[in-house]
């Protein structure tokens, strides 16, 4: 797959829009050779101990959970408005039930600077190092949020990812 | 201060520009009336349980811990370069020492959805609500970071906060 380097804060606008519509595509290879993703709808990017960050958050009973802990990395991958029932696919199907880049015959591209996977089919992707995890504490957690999101517990695990690189599909 | 409301990804590459440059400027004002600010060179931006959310990281050292503890809340402030001496300079003194406000003459406004100021100065403003706190754990940090960041402990809080308002100095 060809692609080329961008900073991360590249279309940032568009990357959000996403992220705040059918969601972005979480990928993770564990070093075993099994990849799974799924979709998310919550994410934060900036700059952390000086680095470029991409800060995503997993619940613990996700099938993605098992692979990043494992993997120790992830990517973050943007569809296109075009791919659009196969992320919401993604995201209401687990990983345990269905080989989600098998069944819609993703053709996938090991990252430039880790080992998972990323999506060919996807503009913009990010890859990205673990460099802290860190759990949602109910304690200092709004009320409401509490209320309307984890009414079972399984509170999610904030992932700091230092963004090893981001890269754009090359057009030429 | 006139400002209109614009998205919280309004400007995103220049925030991060900013913020990996000089910095940006982040205030809270207790509910007994005083303001602090300092300046941060880390952040990140997007959106967290479906919220628009600006995670800003502070060490317990800090003064302006004190504030947004009692406050719940904060602004970030965008400088512009020509602002560089002043942010430089809040970046190296305490507001225990220095009221930073004053000895710059800074002319600051209440936030339109909360308490804290804002900075006229600055040309885009982030208002938030303090909705999750959540410290750096060594136990799961990369052990590079932890080396270079914290030898004497002071683990960052990260405040996750919701964007209340975003909104841009109107040159109407």
């Amino acid at each position: 797959m060809n692609r080329k380097t961008v900073p991360f804060s590249y279309q940032f606008e568009e990357t959000m829009r996403q992220l705040g519509s059918d969601g972005l595509l979480l990928a993770a290879t564990k070093p075993s050779g099994g990849s799974n993703l799924m979709t998310i709808g919550w994410g934060a990017l900036g700059l952390v101990w000086g680095l470029p960050t991409f800060v995503v958050l997993v619940r613990p009973s996700r099938f993605t959970y098992e692979f990043i802990e494992a993997a120790g990395e992830f990517t973050v991958n943007v569809p296109t408005p075009a791919m659009s029932d196969m992320v919401l696919f993604c995201g209401s199907q687990s990983g345990r039930d269905v080989d989600k880049i098998a069944r819609f015959g993703l053709r996938v591209s090991r990252g430039h600077t880790v080992q998972s996977v990323t999506l060919d089919a996807c503009p913009l992707v990010y890859e990205c190092r673990v460099v802290q995890k860190n759990d949602i504490l109910p304690g200092s957690l709004d009320a409401g949020i509490l209320a309307r999101f984890y009414p079972g517990g399984d509170f999610h695990r904030a992932y700091y990812g230092e963004i090893l690189g981001t890269f754009a599909a090359d057009p030429e």
